[in-house]
């Protein structure tokens, strides 16, 4: 079966049947503002962490899979049937209805044409902002004019510790609250409570999200998920788009979600473009942000150097040999991989829910050679992070937490917690990373150790044998400790 | 709006609404094997505890409520109609389908009537066994005969560790292995690993589970829940039921399901009766278990032992009082709920995800209040246990954990996690205990504290006054401490 192509002009890849047998994800954002979404619209968005900045939800191993996530519905006024402008959540037959995803780098592009509308949603994260992109174009292709009402969805978490969201219904379902300030959906976790700037891993404080809808009248919204969807129906079937109406709840308690709707008459040929923003913070900064950022020339502007940045980063090595496969994997998919990786680690995917937001020693080391070509100061500035990671014994915390890590302050390990390999990877990157760049000097460069005391990279480096060297066995061989 | 009434002739809730705004729940089965049902049959099993012995899936705060649970699908082979036993998870319109759901005392009885068939499930755990049963009775009101096919539903888990088979797919996935061995399913976790009985807590232990049908031949299974649900389906169309035939999946790796088939043909007025049990064990005690007891007589008596059993236990106090709602309270409900958060705590509920299977100390001291006129001996069990949660200090644990308890060998608590309450909760309930009981001896009973040393059950109750005396302010008060 076909599911897709590569388009290398484009760096996308182009998945032209909806229906994959698993989800097909890609990711947006920065390590500031990061976010998953499907081939059908599924996925979430976290602000730092997945684990600890968890701000939308996707329910993990769910049936139908990968719901929710960045939904937009139209219903069409005259005869009441409704449709998603990505395959999923709704679902209509697939010989009526026509989807094609383009995931590209760092955004992604899902279109869909039904009932003679066409529709083009892009989503993305503008470099170095804190909010998220849908724009949405509309165009009718019918000879006749077409009222449409157009609904979007997204479900708030109830906690920002994706594990207590998952568990604790008892606390976290009573501590959201949801409002509509000048026309910007505001949702609050703990919203009583003071912001703590100081310390991200406080989960006892108030967080903020918001959700604005430019480009068309707002004609009703809903902010609860229950009011949205309604008792025992399914993102498939909600009763506000079902019913043509939100109802203007405001969810307090419960589970809250940002649903807009806008009616949109379109002539024949005419198109519409929506612009919907979902950012961090408060309404007030949506406001301002919304502002800002939605007039249609502004959005267009972000995605060009949205995509110019990747590109630049992506074709500093390029190949062309007789094999177009290898070649799409060397000059797009791999180095893209590598790069979300890197900015990831394993804290956030489809199939590990992001609990854990720690740098696995040896990962990292690691997943810094496939960012080289690309970002010398971002690996310079990680491989000095892990190098902090190195205990002034020679070996390495197995994680080093970025929200967290206190060098010169972290505790020496028990003995049974060190692996003999953690330390050793460096001796792959360092010396990559100066081929890299010339830098001859990082050698020199005197960083301290995570628990006391300091040397040169050099001195890190040595340490790290030593450390090998005292722990071997019988015949002198290097022993292999905890893990690896 | 009226979803029900009290039948307190049968100790029974009757819900003959189905769609009730939120899910109503009933549990089942003792501390070894316990489960949780809901008027729409959702919910979930577990062996020992919620948190660590999850072994069936529910998915929390999910769209649409209460899914999975246990489930029966009867498809119509003539027509392709089908639908389920309990009004979700298909969902049948309201007006051609009737349910009636009746939660007793630790069984629910769950009724439908559509298209002329008329079913009734029943389900409950057996006094003293590690198995549930879903005794289903199908009765064809048609003038006409019909030919159905029954298709059953579970959704075991890939992890007994709740929070590991919610977050941790990468793992979890490939850890499941179904077989089906002599017309017994086996749903194995880690089934190449042995069994730990000296360690409950061991989560790298091998784990198995079983379901059998009776009563009719078994024409078909499905164990990959992929396979029986199909690719963006819901519990709602599942596509085996909707084809109306099982295509004998083994899953290994993904997810794992228990779906038997079985193909009726009813004539008019026929009732036929099926007995599925779901188990705790591997396929051959499955096997064993479903030969001594799947018989219909067997069933019947089993059913009648447990209602008898849970009878006695609430009849031991009635009141009957001009107000009819007190008398339900009472004599039923109220008593129902203590002697069932005796067994649970606070672990298993639709509203916390039970990670947790500690005994927090002044909850359970006063648990033991609730089920004085009703169960002696497990209260005393329960007070000694949490009288060696108690610290030679005086002051207790604020959590004693069952299964990780070593009494006499818990370390001392840092002064900040002391709270003044917990062991003065022993005032109320010790005393209660006697007065119920008449057994004086109990304050002579020597009893170990929980780190050191050991004293009478008085000696017990004199170090926690001299606990809050000694930790007293400036006024001669005793403090608060930590919380509450």
């Amino acid at each position: 079966m076909q599911y897709g192509h590569f388009d290398d002009d484009a760096r996308e890849y182009v998945i032209t049947r909806p229906d994959t047998p698993r989800s097909w994800s890609n990711y947006l954002g920065s390590t500031e503002y990061g976010a998953i979404i499907t081939n059908n619209a599924g996925g979430y968005s976290f602000f730092k962490s997945a684990a600890q900045g968890r701000f939308t939800r996707l329910r993990f191993n769910s049936v139908p899979t990968d719901q929710p996530g960045r939904y937009f519905y139209l219903r069409d006024n005259d005869d009441g049937d409704f449709w998603s402008t990505s395959w999923q959540p709704v679902g209509k037959p697939l010989g009526s209805y026509k989807s094609t995803c383009r995931h590209g780098t760092a955004y992604t592009v899902i279109e869909s044409e039904y009932s003679n509308i066409k529709t083009e949603a892009t989503y993305f994260v503008p470099l170095g902002q804190n909010f998220e992109y849908w724009r949405l174009k509309i165009t009718n292709n019918d000879s006749a004019p077409r009222d449409l009402s157009l609904f979007t969805y997204v479900e708030f978490a109830n906690n920002w510790t994706v594990i207590q969201d998952l568990i604790n219904l008892q606390f976290s379902q009573y501590i959201v609250k949801a409002d509509v300030i000048d026309n910007v959906i505001q949702c609050a976790v703990l919203g009583n409570v003071p912001a703590d700037e100081s310390d991200f891993q406080n989960n006892d404080q108030g967080r903020w999200s918001w959700m604005s809808l430019s480009g068309a009248d707002v004609s009703g919204f809903e902010t609860s998920r229950e009011k949205f969807i309604g008792d025992y129906r399914t993102y498939a079937n909600p009763v506000a788009v079902e019913s043509g109406q939100c109802g203007g709840s405001l969810a307090h308690g419960d589970n809250a979600c940002g649903s807009f709707q806008a009616n949109v008459m379109l002539q024949p040929g005419e198109t519409r473009e929506i612009v919907v923003m979902l950012g961090i913070g408060k309404a007030e900064i949506g406001r301002e942000t919304t502002i800002e950022y939605s007039k249609s020339a502004r959005v267009e502007a972000e995605l060009q150097k949205l995509k110019s940045s990747w590109h630049a980063k992506l074709g500093r090595f390029i190949v062309k040999t007789p094999d177009a496969d290898f070649d799409h994997m060397i000059n797009v998919w791999n180095a893209y991989n590598c790069l979300i990786t890197f900015a990831w680690s394993r804290s956030a995917s489809l199939v590990y829910n992001g609990e854990r937001d720690g740098l696995g020693f040896c990962d990292t080391v690691q997943d810094i050679l496939g960012v080289l070509p690309a970002l010398q100061d971002e690996a310079r500035e990680r491989l000095e992070l892990m190098l902090t990671g190195q205990l002034s014994s020679g070996g390495a915390m197995p994680v080093v937490k970025p929200f967290a890590h206190r060098t010169g302050h972290e505790a020496d390990l028990p003995p049974e917690e060190y692996r003999s390999d953690d330390c050793l990877w460096l001796f792959n990157t360092v010396p990559a990373y100066v081929a890299e760049t010339g830098d001859l000097d990082f050698y020199r460069k005197v960083l301290p150790f995570a628990d006391a005391g300091e040397t040169t990279v050099t001195g890190h480096l040595r340490r790290a044998i030593e450390f090998n060297l005292v722990r071997s066995g019988a015949h002198g061989l290097p022993c292999g400790l905890s893990a690896d």
